[in-house]
C-alpha cells in the first residue's frame, strides 16, 4: 500500500473536515490523514504534505517529504515558515481563482465607479443627490502585479469598456487593449494615469511597503485603491495620511497586515475604507481539491515535482 | 426663417444650460428656446417641443406642436399630465442609456452577489467574517421586462456567467442564454426561480403595483430585489415587511412612488435597503442631445414624425 499523504493546517474543525472531505473525493486512490493521526514510520514515509498554514514544528517532524502542497495561492508565509533550501512548496494556481478574483476586481471597481460608498454615505445623511456618472471609458484602472490573477482581471476590466493599465516587475505579454508599464520606473507612471489602483502582487522582499508614502503621493488626486493583494504592500498609515488629507477618495482592503484585521485599527472605522475579511479570492474545497489532484496524480505517474515556488522570488 | 424649437422644463438653472448647450451644438441649424424667452406669435409657430418634466398648462399654450420630444425615457408622468388624444409624444431611446443601465443591473447584481450590504454591516460591527461565496452559476438573475433595456441587461448578465430569466408582457424573442416566461401566469415562476429580481419595466396600469405583498410572497425566500423601473409598481408597505420577515434578504430601490424620496420615508434608514437618487440610468446632455437630434432632422426631412408612445400602453 502506498504511503499517506500528511494534511497539516490551523484550521477550524469544519474547514478542515471539509478540505479533507473534498480531497477524498477527488483522490479516492490515496489515503490523505491529519498530521495527528500520524505514527512514527507513516511520518518516516510521507513524500507529500497537504498544507494550509501549516505549524513549522509540525513540517519538521516528516523528513522525507519531496514536496509540500498548498491549499492557499499565496505562500509568503510559509516560504518565511519554511526557509529557503527547504523542501520545495507548491502554491495553489486555482483556474476558478483567477475567474473569482477577477469577478471581484470587476465588482468592487463597478463600487467605486458607480460611487457606492457616497451614496451609502448619503442615504446614512438622507440625501438625495444624483453625483456625476463617469463611465467606463473615462476611468483608468491600474493594475499592479500581471501574473494570472491580473491577467484575468485586466481581461474582465477591457471587456467592460474601462480603459486598463497594468504594471509589473518584469516585461510580460499584455492581455489585449493592456498598456504596460514595467520595472521601478515604470511604477510612477502607471500610478500618475489611473483612476483606480488595485493591487494583485505577491508579497516578497521587493512589493512589502511598495505603496508607500511617497508612492501614495503619486497617485492621481481622488484616485481609488483596491488592495486584494497582501496588506504589508501598503503602508496603513501613509494610506490613512492620504485619505485624510482627501488625496485618495476611497480604499477597499481585503488583506491586512495583521488578519483578522485587529478590532484597534483605525481601518474599521475610516469613512473612506471598505474592510473586507479577505474575501476577494475564495479558495473552494472543491476546486483546491481538483487541483490538487492532477499534482498529486502527475507526481504519481512521473516523479516530477509539479512547478514550485521560486523562494528567492517569493512566488 | 424656421420656426423655433420650445425647450420646457422644471430643471435646475444648471441642468437647464447644460441640456441648451447640448442641444445647440447637437442642432446648429436650429433655434432652440426655453419656453419662456418665446412671445406669442412663436408660440403660434412652435412645432416641436423638447421637454424635460415641463409644466403642461405651459405645453398647453403652444396649440400647433406636431410632436413632443422627452428628453428622459420613462414618460408616463408626461402622459398622465397631457392625456390621451393630445400631442404625440416621443420617448427618449438612448442607445447609450441601454448601456449605461444594463451596467448597472450587472454592478447592483455583483453588490448583492459578492453580499456588499452584509459585509459593510460587519465592518460597522467590527466582525471579520467570511460569507459563503456563492458564483454568478448558482444565482438566477429575473428580470421583469424585455424591452431594448432588458435585453441589453440580459446579455451583460449572461456574459457575466449569471442565469437569466426574463418575464415580458407579451412573447419576445430572447436574446441567447436567456429563459422567457410571459403574461400573468409566467410571473410567479420568473418570481418564484429567481435568486436576484430586477424590475425594469416601465409604469402603466398594467404594471402599477404589481409587486403587491402577494406577488413578493411568491419570491424565493432570501432573493434581493433591485428596482431601477418605477417605484409605484413595488408595494412599499409590502415590501418593508418582506423584508422585515426576512423574506427577502436586501432591496436596491433607484425610483420611488416620489422623487425626491421624502425625508420621513421608513425607506431611508432600513437596514436591509439601499436608497439610490434616480442614478441607475443617467441620462447626458451630451448622449441626449444626440438622439434628439436624429428625430428632430428625419423629421425636417421628411415630415414624419418619430416612433411615438402608445398612450393606451403607456410606453
Amino acid at each position: 500500500m502506498r504511503e499517506p499523504i500528511a494534511f497539516l493546517g490551523t484550521l477550524d474543525a469544519q474547514e478542515e473536515a471539509d478540505f479533507l472531505a473534498a480531497l477524498a473525493q477527488a483522490l479516492p486512490e490515496e489515503t490523505i490523514r491529519p498530521f495527528r493521526t500520524l505514527g512514527e514510520a507513516e511520518r518516516q514515509a510521507t513524500r507529500i504534505a497537504i498544507v494550509a498554514n501549516p505549524d513549522p514544528a509540525e513540517v519538521a517532524l516528516l523528513p522525507n517529504l519531496a514536496w509540500i502542497q498548498s491549499l492557499w495561492a499565496g505562500v509568503e508565509r510559509l516560504v518565511r515558515d519554511l526557509g529557503t533550501g527547504a523542501v520545495p512548496i507548491v502554491r495553489l494556481v486555482d483556474p476558478e481563482l483567477a475567474r473569482t478574483m477577477a469577478e471581484a476586481v470587476l465588482a468592487w471597481t463597478y463600487y467605486l465607479q458607480r460611487d457606492m460608498p457616497a451614496y451609502r454615505r448619503q442615504q446614512e445623511a438622507g440625501i438625495w443627490r444624483q453625483l456625476a456618472y463617469r463611465p467606463p471609458a473615462e476611468i483608468r484602472v491600474g493594475l499592479l502585479g500581471l501574473g494570472v490573477l491580473g491577467s484575468a482581471a485586466a481581461e474582465r476590466l477591457v471587456q467592460a469598456g474601462f480603459p486598463v493599465a497594468a504594471w509589473s516587475r518584469s516585461v510580460k505579454a499584455l492581455p489585449p487593449g493592456v498598456t504596460g508599464f514595467t520595472g521601478p520606473e515604470g511604477l510612477p507612471a502607471l500610478l500618475a494615469t489611473s483612476d483606480i489602483v488595485v493591487c494583485l502582487l505577491p508579497l516578497t522582499a521587493a512589493t512589502r511597503g511598495l505603496l508607500d508614502a511617497a508612492r501614495l503621493a503619486a497617485l492621481k488626486p481622488g484616485a481609488g485603491l483596491i488592495n486584494f493583494g497582501r496588506g504589508p504592500i501598503v503602508a496603513t498609515d501613509a494610506l490613512l495620511a492620504a485619505l485624510d488629507a482627501g488625496h485618495l477618495s476611497h480604499a477597499v482592503l481585503d488583506v491586512f497586515d495583521a488578519e483578522p484585521l485587529p478590532p484597534d485599527s483605525p481601518l474599521w472605522r475610516h469613512p473612506g475604507v471598505t474592510v473586507l475579511p479577505h474575501i476577494s479570492g475564495p479558495t473552494t474545497p472543491a476546486s483546491a481539491a481538483a487541483v490538487v489532484a492532477g499534482n498529486v496524480r502527475a507526481y504519481r505517474e512521473t516523479g516530477r515535482i509539479p512547478a514550485a515556488v521560486d523562494v528567492a522570488r517569493g512566488y
